[in-house]
């Protein structure tokens, strides 16, 4: 494990600025509907700068709609299925398309942003089920699994890595890496910088997190410390290598700590990226602050590495 | 002029499917802020498909941001410098990001989509000085004035006619055409369309014009008739060769017809194109309904003839 702790620069606050702006509507309108709180969060690509040099394709991989980021000269055998984050309910290939493609920009390979169902609608495993399906759908046309990493953010990191967790249950290869940016895993709100990074954190609340609860685990009707729901409460042997990051503002810093600890105390190989000041999924400054772009540098190096050891 | 009447796809359903939704909440939510209006109409690229082989780039041209499409392979030389709709109060970049992809590369040139400045908080003339400035700026970096084309939908289809208006009145080089989707133009809601469409049209109402009349012209200190805030009250003489479309199911269609006849009997070369049973903005299916698609082809084919009577 590795901790990193830059300075704060004055492009981080765009990102707070929009939480800000978002957690003052939904503070004006407690009511705010399911559709349009998916509006509000369909703007999450706003902090991001255009990433040059990367054109957009749809299509539909193993039955879930998605888009790809295809930078210009990418390694197509190369591919980051990005499970995009938003509480499981909000949140789209829409939202994630720009901080996708500076990934994939990065790391010189490509990425699909899957589409994947989202609850209240859709509860829990329906998103796990989607993500294995375009895993599969990769590989059936001719992707090696280890050239597939699996990535999210927020509920999308939680994704990223109950979507191998799910492919080892059903005994079927796993991608080559894992990266949770920011991942939301805790369903019991048990987390203390819950409390202690309450003030700061622009975002993230425990009543969003509840509502966001009621939705993916359809009201109590799913455990949740169901494992392909909680990977804190997942074995996590045997999973591929992971990099895992979080703001040291965020309230859901204590995810991104006790996942890399578990995975750790199972042996995987874990890279963790603590990095001061900043929001949730601060990655969606790619372009408009250093610390972002100083990350996404940070894990096309540790990408590299994987490589060499995967080839 | 011509009038071409393809038929109606089932695919042509996901714009009035949209419009019908947004109608649905400003119904249900009388008392919707700007905020969210705009958060909503931001959501206008959801009925396009990706424009494949298209990249993007932020710039900053004539102090206006704005975001190039930039088609690979397209003649770097011929810009459509894009002002997109929503009654000059809500739309941007983002949600025409997709339209002017398409729109960009059919015709094999690059696309400027203007972020300018939006009502109520800037009223007429900010739009009109912001095109101003962003053509200006254009030509400043060596394009010719007659490599641009000034071209927008709705609001932005006006603006699309009153740049080139104000550019005359400031004795400056015009544009090389005008390209003009379901232009709005009319600030006192005279068209007879606006009746008799009514029930087919499922987004434009006099109401939600009015509230944007309102916006753009200060509340009615701006008077309606102002040529460059109404171009069917401006002397539309030496215009370039204009291209102006609408749908027959619109309220503004005689928008589109009005302009199309005033600027014909100013000697104008004009191009209509009104479609059967087609929304306002009826490109925005592009790559999603064939009747888009066509009328994409429709612009591209006059673009080059066009091209022709200009080198």
């Amino acid at each position: 494990m590795t901790e990193t702790t830059p300075a704060t620069s004055v492009e981080a606050d765009a990102l707070r600025a929009l939480y800000a702006d978002w957690t003052a509507i939904m503070t004006s309108t407690p009511d705010l509907t399911t559709r349009l709180f998916r509006s509000i969060f369909d703007e999450w690509h706003q902090p991001t700068r255009e990433p040059e040099d990367v054109t957009y394709a749809q299509e539909t991989i193993g039955g879930v709609p998605g888009l790809w980021a295809l930078p210009i000269g990418a390694d197509r055998t190369q591919v980051l299925l990005y499970l995009h984050g938003g509480g499981f309910a909000v949140g789209s290939a829409s939202s994630h398309r720009k901080l996708a493609g500076h990934v994939a920009k990065a790391l010189g390979v490509t990425a699909f942003v899957l589409d994947y169902r989202r609850a209240p609608e859709h509860p829990h495993p329906a998103q796990v089920e989607d993500g294995v399906a375009a895993f599969v759908g990769l590989t059936e046309r001719g992707l090696r699994p280890e050239d597939v990493t699996t990535i999210g953010d927020s509920a999308g990191g939680n994704l990223a890595v109950a979507v191998p967790l799910a492919l080892r249950e059903q005994g079927l290869p796993l991608p080559g890496r894992i990266v949770a940016f920011s991942p939301w895993l805790d369903m019991e709100n048990t987390g203390e910088s819950l409390v202690t990074n309450a003030e700061t954190d622009a975002l993230v609340t425990v009543p969003l997190l509840e509502s966001m609860i009621a939705g993916v685990l359809a009201d109590g009707a799913i455990h949740p410390r169901t494992p392909l729901a909680n990977p804190l409460h997942a074995d996590l042997a045997g999973l591929p290598p992971l990099y895992v990051d979080a703001g040291d503002a965020e309230t859901l810093r204590d995810d991104a700590v006790r996942l890399a600890a578990r995975a750790e105390a199972a042996g995987v190989d874990v890279t963790l990226s603590i990095v001061d000041d900043m929001q949730h999924v601060f990655p969606f400054l790619a372009g408009t602050a250093p610390e972002a772009d100083d990350e996404i540098a940070r894990v096309a190096a540790w990408y590299r590495t994987t490589m060499r050891s995967t080839r």
